[in-house]
């Protein structure tokens, strides 16, 4: 046998062993033909043949240092060698050197770190501290969200994710901005802001204020849409919340990081929120790990009173060591200012292009690297291209060898923050002849 | 400066940065002075001053084969040169290689295994199965027992972390067997046995057997006790969810991989559960994971309809390599049978000794490196040790170099599996200075 055929059985192998054992999320499990993967570097992922795929997803837009970032790998490795695994209940130093990096990246005033295992139970302990400490049970999120796949978190999530998974008592649901979709009827950014700022604060006036506890919200919704909340949005919400003693929750899991081309997404807007969750970028999910920065005023509420929420992996070195090697790197090699450089000269005016080029294209928005592009079967109703066409166009890029991150009726655009113009050039002339195909097909 | 003023620097800097930005799982934070862990090997760990310590709590009763496993570090380095993420829509060998050990491992017609990062939600996504598969609500669960930190498996938990935390519905909890502290007025394990079934067949005809999804339980309650059920009672759960259409989740996240000198605890009783949760013991902690075990049945649900739960590092491959390391040395070197033999030849019969002489002990029971000693004010009334004493035993072990496992009035013997007699004899030597304190504090 040829190392060729090696590596195809290697394919094949996977593939048996995936369709045997693996159960995979968010799917109907009969007809899953996932594609293999053995190994990767910066923006490219291949399988054991030595097909190469262009990683325009960062998987589940959280490969924000690209793939096998030698600093990062070589973090890892050094602390295996020292020390995989220590319970939470211990100081661990290389522990306490991710929370450094971490609280100095965030507002003032938001010193500690409670680590998890990743978005979802972050969420969870930011509305626990939240209840905890105002004594109130409400938790107001917007529909077109989401949060993770946990008890509490699944249902403070916006999207038909949450709709299997309602067990939980104490979430309410409002509109937020987007005015592609205005739920306002708005036309321009500030009647979209000034109505959605209306609208959330006649949800807190109706839940009633005592009642409610947190406004959580993704700084940008990620998955939902890429939808950047107009200028004043966050900081209306902010002062809604500081009025009647709600506290504010960002959920930055995916937006956080260097994504937009801000270390924290919030860089980019007026607001401080009292609880900020993270995970996926903080360490480009290298290892997994998650976890909430807490304000000094939440952070004392549990001075005496004990804390009842813990994870066994909570504050895993592994885990921290990864983040202090991603977090040192980013910063070491600027990659933060070349994700948002990328995004306003390259990526930005590519789609803008695409957008003018493509009936099929309703929208592009984003920044840094952080774009979504709306499909639409038909410009004037804006009415989303259907799941089939989709379906389509994501398996037109695979073919093509570019990884896509399909949701809904869009395609989101969001490759690591370390992808080249060149690249980035790439991917553009692949979604170029993808959209033409669509074009094709709602003519 | 010395070697030894760096030294002594690294655990003072530990300290300080632990102190600044680290925020602790299930405590009050103020009074919190972690102990400082730089390193470790076996059962052994160490601050950066060099100071040792036998670990008999396995952190949180996770590091089953050891600290610093060489081939369990070997299997992360490795992986983490090839690749050390990738997102869970995609195939991977690794993932599928671990896949494969994890479902031999199980009961016949239990194939498919849905990775998480971590015990919580791998019960979270059991409850989610068994609802969906069944089209119920209704979770039972049993007082005196812990399923994780999220908002499902919170208020699937039985003991007092759920209070605070309850926002979910459709769980109903019921008492279990537990001779020493009996809800059912027994004297022996037979009648204890048949009682505490009869029980929860009264709570299952009470709540609605058709609306009941799945009966939840610790093979053998971890944190709430070490109960090891009584011959005949897991059998008989398991008839009654047969009986009336009930999913069985038997949880293994401490329980599992070698703890009770089983590969599985369910392997020592006549049971066999729809759905397994795991985590901690499977890869020791190495790198955070956990997941279900699904049987044919509950996964051919999702064969055509979307499983709708999912996380973005489910089937991380670091995650993956480390069970692979974990589970093929822990084959390879006999350290499942190592466990059983241990506990039955030494920790077991050392205890005993120790009941027998020190009156705070009310009772002894385990199996396996699995062990409670439950001490009591007063043994005739069974009356609690109070927290405050209980405290000082904590303190006083670490004093003398031993770091135990203390919950409520008990003393948890919880070594990793790879325990020697010798190191067995010194922990047994310190729980018995610690134990005539004890006495004289009763007395």
């Amino acid at each position: 046998m040829t190392q060729a055929d090696l590596d195809r059985d290697l394919d094949a192998l996977t593939a048996e062993l995936d369709k045997g054992h693996v159960f995979h999320s968010w799917s109907a499990q009969a007809a899953l033909k996932p594609l293999p993967v053995a190994g990767g570097l910066g923006t490219k992922v291949w399988d054991h043949s030595g097909r190469t795929y262009l990683d325009f997803s960062s998987q589940l837009v959280n490969v924000n240092i690209g793939h096998q970032h030698p600093a990062v790998i070589a973090a890892i490795k050094e602390q295996a060698d020292k020390l995989a695994t220590i319970g939470p209940a211990t100081a661990n130093l290389t522990r306490g050197e991710a929370a450094k990096r971490i609280t100095a990246l965030a507002p003032d005033g938001l010193d500690k770190v409670f680590f998890t295992n990743g978005g979802a139970d972050a969420i969870e302990n930011a509305i626990r501290m939240a209840r905890l400490h105002t004594g109130r049970d409400k938790v107001i999120s917007r529909y077109r969200s989401y949060h993770g796949n946990t008890g509490a978190a699944i249902v403070a999530t916006g999207d038909w994710r949450r709709i299997p998974n309602e067990y939980a008592r104490g979430h309410v649901h409002a509109f937020g901005p987007y005015l592609y979709r205005s739920e306002f009827w708005a036309t321009t950014p500030e009647e979209e802001c000034e109505r959605a700022l209306q609208h959330l604060r006649r949800v807190v006036e109706c839940e009633g204020p005592a009642s409610v506890a947190a406004i959580l919200l993704e700084t940008i919704p990620g998955t939902a849409g890429i939808m950047v909340p107009p200028p004043g949005y966050l900081a209306g919400v902010g002062a809604l919340a500081d009025e009647h003693g709600i506290l504010l929750i960002l959920d930055e899991v995916m937006a956080g990081f260097g994504r937009t081309g801000e270390w924290l997404a919030l860089d980019g807007f007026d607001v401080k929120p009292d609880l900020i969750t993270f995970a996926k970028g903080v360490n480009s999910g290298y290892v997994p790990v998650g976890g909430v920065i807490i304000s000094n005023e939440v952070a004392a509420t549990f001075d005496d009173r004990v804390f009842p929420g813990g994870l066994t992996y909570s504050g895993h070195p592994l885990a921290a060591a990864s983040i202090v090697g991603a977090l040192d790197a980013m910063q070491a090699e600027g990659i933060v200012d070349h994700a948002r450089q990328i995004g306003a000269e390259v990526i930005g005016p590519g789609l803008a292009e695409l957008a003018d080029k493509h009936r099929v294209v309703g929208e592009v928005r984003g920044l840094g690297v952080f774009w979504a592009m709306e499909l639409v079967a038909d410009p004037a109703t804006r009415e989303p291209l259907p799941a089939a066409l989709m379906g389509k166009a994501k398996a037109a890029c695979v073919e093509r060898g570019l990884l896509p991150f399909v949701v809904d009726n869009r395609i989101h655009v969001v490759p690591p923050c370390v992808v080249t113009a060149d690249e980035v050039g790439e991917a553009l002339a692949t979604y170029d002849a993808v959209l033409t195909l669509l074009d094709g097909e709602i003519a």
